[in-house]
């Protein structure tokens, strides 16, 4: 039997496939780099480790038997008409929890404790001290209580915060009030924060709109590290200007970059950050990949199997 | 029996003795706002509920029994002479630790997450998106295991550090690692984060000097969260500007305010702020007083008792 075919391609990331090669699988690697070398490729190839390509490349893809994805987020992968369903699909889970839930509290820490302000003051060599909050008993919740979710939940407890959760499955035990996906009015209503740590399906698309801001407390401060088309960004700039709510700390929009001239840079209490909330390119990745391939190559269930039905 | 006399005074946050009376407790309140007022109600003071007392005016308070510090830490009174040796002194504990553990985190959170620079970028209205570095992982010295170095050992536990601690107590169930007070040099050496949560005793101050700077990894970023004086802060210095350590997080230094031509304002990789981690004036503290305020008249054991002799 010949080794499978493998390509790897993140869109200029040649460090990734450096990092596979170095794992030193019994696999043959193609590492194209341009649009053409790659169409070319995807022609024989059994595997595909990818970030970014074009979905229309896939239809070339006849050998192909498994993608993974480079990072958490597949509903690019799972709605291509072009990827044939018996594709199986992988991504890579159990990797992001700990950073992203690293990036929600610096966001909300920095918000309590004013680290701008404190730089600020820093700047002009000026000794002002200040009142600050806390987050210890305010109500945090959290919608979607996977891996990155628990590791929010998680940290929550570690700063005594009230934790409330919203997900399909029952989680009671993780967190202090758990919520069915079908009560998300119920889920806002208490909250002074709502991390959005949701997969991005057909279901979960615009599920936070005007119908869900009206039911929220003036003082909470939404947090989004799913998808931005989870929450409809027309709304939200609503309940933000409308001061329906009180600020927004978002990693992930509808439109990414987020262009130039939108409000959102400007708006006030709106934190913005480039979508790195996750490490979805990094040496982790890669070492995920790499224990899949051996998983791969002796015939063992992968990580991180997409239920393509399900949506994630 | 007549009712005790118990002076509040608190150099002009007039809303703390506004809390102690609205707590009813059957005692005669002087809320002196002047220095002449102050001088008066001390001789026939039996409690003092206070804060940056000018240590002379003790002389004066030949009737007093008790001295509840607002604050965590008590150094100013244990070295007054002015204070008999026989008054009892309390501080106020278990209120501070969570305060000033999230400050802790909210600084080394925006260190490694670069909150600064994301907001710049926001500023910008430029997506620019950058790799970051995570706690997880890290090796964290905490010296002083008291209430607030168990909350930095606790949410330190929460973002997957590895956890080494100093004390005189022994503690080795709490840390990962632990060191008696005798073994700095050892205790600094495999450190990426150091945060000094002492109390100030003649045994601590200037403890961390160039003898223990030089142990120290180059990688290091020191947090001072106890008091300036356990630092030499020329030391520090030398070591920040000769890249000994790498940076600093100080919210206390040997002059309060700190002058504003120091040059550690103006440092590389320092973060300042003005002696705002713990919440040492608010209402959390006149709670913990009206607390004691009944253990006293019932003649209880008061919490946060101050061994003088040991010094906190």
């Amino acid at each position: 039997m010949s080794e499978p075919k493998i390509v790897v391609y993140c869109d200029g990331h040649e460090k990734m496939a450096e990092s596979v090669r170095n794992a030193e699988c019994p696999i043959e690697i193609m590492a194209p780099t341009t649009r053409e070398d790659l169409e070319e490729a995807m022609v024989s190839a059994e595997v595909i480790f990818g970030w970014k390509i074009p979905p229309h490349i896939y239809a070339r893809a006849s050998h192909l038997k498994w993608v993974q994805s480079m990072g958490a987020g597949i509903d690019d992968l799972v709605s291509n008409p072009h990827l044939s369903p018996s594709v199986i699909i992988t991504r890579v889970t159990d990797q992001f929890g700990p950073a992203v839930a690293e990036y929600v509290f610096s966001e909300l820490l920095a918000n309590v404790r004013h680290v701008d302000r404190l730089r600020r003051q820093q700047n002009e060599g000026s000794w002002k001290p200040f009142g600050v909050q806390s987050l210890a008993g305010q109500n945090i919740g959290i919608a979607g209580l996977g891996s990155i979710g628990h590791e929010v939940v998680r940290k929550a407890k570690a700063f005594d915060m009230t934790v409330y959760g919203l997900s399909q499955t029952p989680h009671h035990d993780l967190v202090d009030h758990w919520f069915s996906s079908e009560r998300w009015k119920d889920f806002v209503g208490p909250l002074d924060y709502l991390v959005v740590a949701l997969p991005l399906t057909p279901k979960t698309r615009h599920i936070v709109d005007n119908n869900v801001f009206a039911h929220m407390r003036p003082g909470l401060t939404l947090v989004n590290i799913g998808r931005g088309e989870i929450i409809n960004q027309d709304d939200l700039k609503g309940a933000l200007l409308s001061h329906q709510i009180s600020g927004a700390i978002l990693d992930v929009f509808e439109t990414e970059p987020l262009p130039h001239d939108d409000i959102l840079w400007r708006l006030p209490n709106v934190r913005i950050s480039p979508h790195i909330a996750g490490p979805s390119l990094d040496e982790r990745a890669a070492q995920f990949f790499v224990t899949n391939v051996h998983k791969y190559l002796r015939h063992e269930p992968l990580l991180g199997l997409v239920n393509r039905f399900r949506g994630y």
